[in-house]
């Protein structure tokens, strides 16, 4: 039976201590499952994109992941290695501090740079729960401006928490006030462990989910079904 | 009165979403109460420069932090530019996922990549609390080999935990086999936030502590003086 959550789903893997196992195993089962994309870090993205060849299953690589401090070349030099060794999607964390001490242009500045680094999705990550509504807003029109394919909700591994509806419903006001609903679409990520919440979060207006538990919800979703 | 923990402490400020304020912050007080070091994340050390220039204090950078799992190339080259931007240490964090896959020569080549980068102190953070006993022992090694002036023990930003007495003694004894015991140091980091903590710490062998509550610690140590 095929899956209608399948292939929303980025299967995620970026606890830093995963290995080469299981990299390869979070591929084949994107492959089994009909994933959308793997999400990786860096390090392995060479490895699967050997791996996920012809497969059909888009490679994602995050970029200045999970706390989006590095210096601007470094963290658009990051995502233009990882298209180089295959990814098609990239999944960069904003500026946070930058954005927190209202230097703007330097966060607006810092997503362009690796606009620049890649032809291919670029996902921006607001970290939604680490911020005020401001600042939220703040950060998702700089996103859809400097252009963002994606606003994604969160790391998954802030303090703070991962993905909230309120957040996500925020993102997609101020997405649809910017007039760029049409090319700016809303990833959530970051806890989202049942389909539930996963369903409430796509109803809400997410198109793509970040899950690092993707089999066990479309295992639940076939039991329902 | 003079701190004895003072000298010992690398003041730190990791979470993404500080502030220049903060960055401003911190750094005053490291002047103040004599910490040896100040630790940030790449994006403030170029600010932070200007601020301890000629105050004694120094200026500690993270590369590939807290993660370890960029490409060597680009932790390599984040190191160069917290060098160029005026880091006179560096807190890299290790590959976990090529540790723990065994492929112990490119746990190598990355710490090396980053030595090379700099002349300056270079810590090793091991992140021992994700590990086994057993990759705690190699990851310990390998680092003593590849040129480390430190073995750090956590980034005190992963799930599993951070400074450990167990861990560190096993620290410790690795790099005494290692013939290294002159050359190679602990630094403790992560989760330590009590006086009675820290002395043990240090009488462990630590000798020095990376410490976000550094000024509580010392305040404490001098009511207790």
């Amino acid at each position: 039976m095929a899956s209608d959550l399948a292939p929303l789903i980025d299967h995620t893997l970026l606890k830093p201590e995963a290995t080469a196992a299981d990299v390869e195993r979070v591929c084949a089962e994107a492959v089994r499952y009909g994933f959308k994309a793997v999400c990786l870090n860096p390090y392995w993205v060479s490895r699967a994109a050997g791996l996920l060849a012809e497969t059909g299953v888009t490679l994602c690589a995050v970029a200045g992941f999970p706390f989006g401090a590095s210096r601007v070349d470094v963290k658009a030099g990051e995502a233009a290695h990882a298209v180089a060794d295959g990814a098609g999607e990239i999944d960069m964390v904003v500026n946070l501090g930058a954005l927190r001490s209202g230097d703007l242009a330097a966060v607006d500045a810092d997503i362009r740079a690796v606009r620049a680094a890649t032809q291919g999705v670029l996902k921006v990550i607001v970290e939604a729960s680490a911020l005020t509504e401001d600042e939220l807003v703040t950060a998702t029109e700089i996103a859809a401006g400097a252009g963002a394919d994606f606003v994604k909700t969160s790391t998954g591994y802030h303090p703070s928490g991962g993905a909230r509806l309120a957040d996500l419903r925020l993102i997609k006001e101020t997405i649809e006030k910017t007039g760029r609903a049409e090319t700016v679409s809303i990833k959530a990520s970051g806890g989202i462990r049942d389909l539930a919440f996963a369903r409430e979060l796509l109803d809400a207006g997410a198109t793509r989910l970040g899950l690092s538990s993707g089999v066990a919800l479309v295992e639940q979703e076939r039991q329902h079904a």
